[in-house]
């Protein structure tokens, strides 16, 4: 398994005494060099689903050493999975086995997996440590990395949680093989949002490569995780805790919450509804004065290049999404606080949107 | 409400961005000068219990300015409610008011509601401010200070949960008059284990006061409430999440939580368990030749004057203990860490107690 493609990149999430690796490359699954330095002790516990686990468990075993104790637990798949009774399972299987404080768990899926086993690591015996390894474009570039963990509740998305950090994240783009076409693209969603809110070059790097990439490009893939894993990295790096600079990576989220939440969570996928999100964000600072008709059609031009839909649902009226977008986290003491672009490269952070600019944008932008 | 008895001594928890101040002192829930200012924003979620409410909920109000949305939960009485359930039912509340991430939550109550508070506020969109206000002696000295959150589970006391610290922890010393003898002398487990553990001039002052203690002697309650937050922030300053020092502050509690969890949580209360397992702890230190029968003696004396049982239940056998030790979050990798005396005002953490050892005073030591 230490064939010369073994040789990945590395960035550091520096966080103090919290920071950790972020290894990206090919083969890194089955190379216990990776895995075996970011356990805490003997006992290892792999969270996975029912579809990864057929593809890429036994490649993880084999990244695991002999002397271990190694508990393994295959959740369903979907966003519906993300919620406390999963979370509970994990607890209940981590007490079954008797795992003490030194345990470790691997979360081995996309960014539900992350999240969930994320938050079981974060409450386990009040914290013990877990590594990320995940399998979808999404959870490389965005989930994994920056340690926000938890579930959904009935009322909103990631209402439950906490910040935990991974003592290290693997990224093997061989699993990008066997993702889904439309999982890729809602990847290629946040990797978007990394040019639009932080990097003009990077977005036009990705103008003239987003065929590469949904061709499934190794090189260019490799490219793009790196840059987007390096932005998020020093965005958080800036702001663990979300009270600053952070909030900007949430560019298209409200928006993409609200839809998420209308048509219940799975029926879109996250990166989508931030795809439209973000078209809507863009439009919306259009609607402001910021952004020019031009840098709109660019951006809906690179959504549309990645694949992703430039119409929110028919059934959402204008009041479908005031009334989720007011529930919504990122709103403090009632304010609606909206990440917004200045400029392609440059978000901001805007909680003065008049109301009227914004029912404007919501009745005017397009359904399907 | 700012009559002449409202001058609170205060100590600062250090621990950086994360630092707060204890105020301990009769006549504070009424006064909004102490609670104020440890407001994140406007919306206010008071906990408490079915017991508490009648007593100080209303005091407690007042003492919250009129500018505030608050919202009241009480919950059921007793270690029962320390439950995964009862934080949900938090979170639902939370949701269903609509709270946001700037909300505060204050615990009004013992333990049992400032360890299920402290973990739904730290869980709560990952994380939002809360106030301590215990009212039992037990929580003023012990769970009220250090961040140590969280709820028991089927299979263990405590196993889930996070450390999250207080933005303010209010010791109002008139709530004590309403509490019972036997938690009084639980809470005085914990007081008494600080001289033990670590200040042998604080154990020998308790020696002399204990009478005045367990008749609620005001000013001698507000010493021994105020060394004991100091000792135990001292500890939890240089160890904020129990990799070190932190551990001595279990002295007892290995012992202790195997009696409740086989007698089922809530038969004996917490410090009644702790105070058993501090002299469980004595005989095995004297066992290893640390202590003289002399010193064995005095524990027991202080621990028979704080009103506390010296003996364990007749029906838990050896491997009862050991079962149960075995399972404790202290216990890393299997090996049986315990908490043991070098002297009278100097605790260790030993983990290479010879079985043979442990089961000979597990055989020995009395029961009732």
């Amino acid at each position: 398994m230490s064939d010369s493609r073994n040789t990945p990149s590395t960035l550091e999430v520096a966080l103090g005494s919290r920071s950790y690796p972020i290894h990206i490359g090919p083969g890194l699954l089955g190379d216990p060099q990776w895995l075996s330095p970011h356990l805490a002790g003997r006992q290892v516990m792999v969270v996975t689903n029912e579809t990864v686990a057929p593809l890429y468990l036994a490649r993880l075993r084999q990244g695991l050493g002999d002397d271990l104790e190694v508990r393994e637990l295959v959740l369903p798949d979907g966003e519906a999975t993300k919620a406390l009774a999963s979370v509970e399972r994990i607890w209940d299987a981590l007490l079954a086995a008797g795992f003490n404080r030194r345990c470790t768990l691997i979360a081995l899926g996309g960014g539900v997996i992350g999240d969930m086993v994320g938050f079981a690591a974060a409450c386990y015996q009040r914290g013990v440590a877990f590594v990320q390894v995940p399998t979808t474009l999404l959870a490389q570039v965005d989930s994994s990395v920056g340690g926000k963990t938890g579930v959904n509740h009935p009322r909103g998305k990631n209402m439950i949680g906490a910040f935990w950090q991974p003592r290290a994240v693997l990224v093997d783009t061989d699993t990008l093989a066997t993702l889904p076409p439309r999982e890729l693209s809602a990847g290629l969603a946040e990797v978007v949002k990394y040019g639009l809110i932080r990097d003009a070059d990077f977005l036009a790097w990705l103008e003239a490569e987003m065929p590469a990439l949904r061709g499934l490009d190794a090189a260019a893939l490799t490219r793009a995780i790196e840059r987007s894993c390096s932005l998020k990295a020093e965005i958080v790096a800036e702001d663990e805790t979300e009270q600053g600079v952070r909030a900007l990576l949430n560019l298209g989220h409200t928006f993409g919450h609200a839809i998420e939440a209308h048509q219940g969570y799975g029926n879109w996928l996250h990166g989508e509804a931030v795809g439209t999100g973000m078209l809507m964000a863009a439009e919306l600072s259009a609607r402001l004065g910021w952004l020019s008709d031009a840098e709109v059609a660019r951006t809906r031009a690179i959504i549309a290049a990645a694949g992703l839909p430039l119409a929110a649902p028919a059934s959402m009226g204008v009041e479908d999404f005031l009334a989720i977008m007011r529930l919504d986290k990122k709103n403090l003491d009632s304010r609606l606080r909206l990440i917004l672009l200045r400029t392609l490269g440059e978000a901001c952070i805007h909680d003065a949107t008049p109301t009227e600019t914004l029912t404007a944008l919501l009745e005017a932008f397009p359904r399907r």
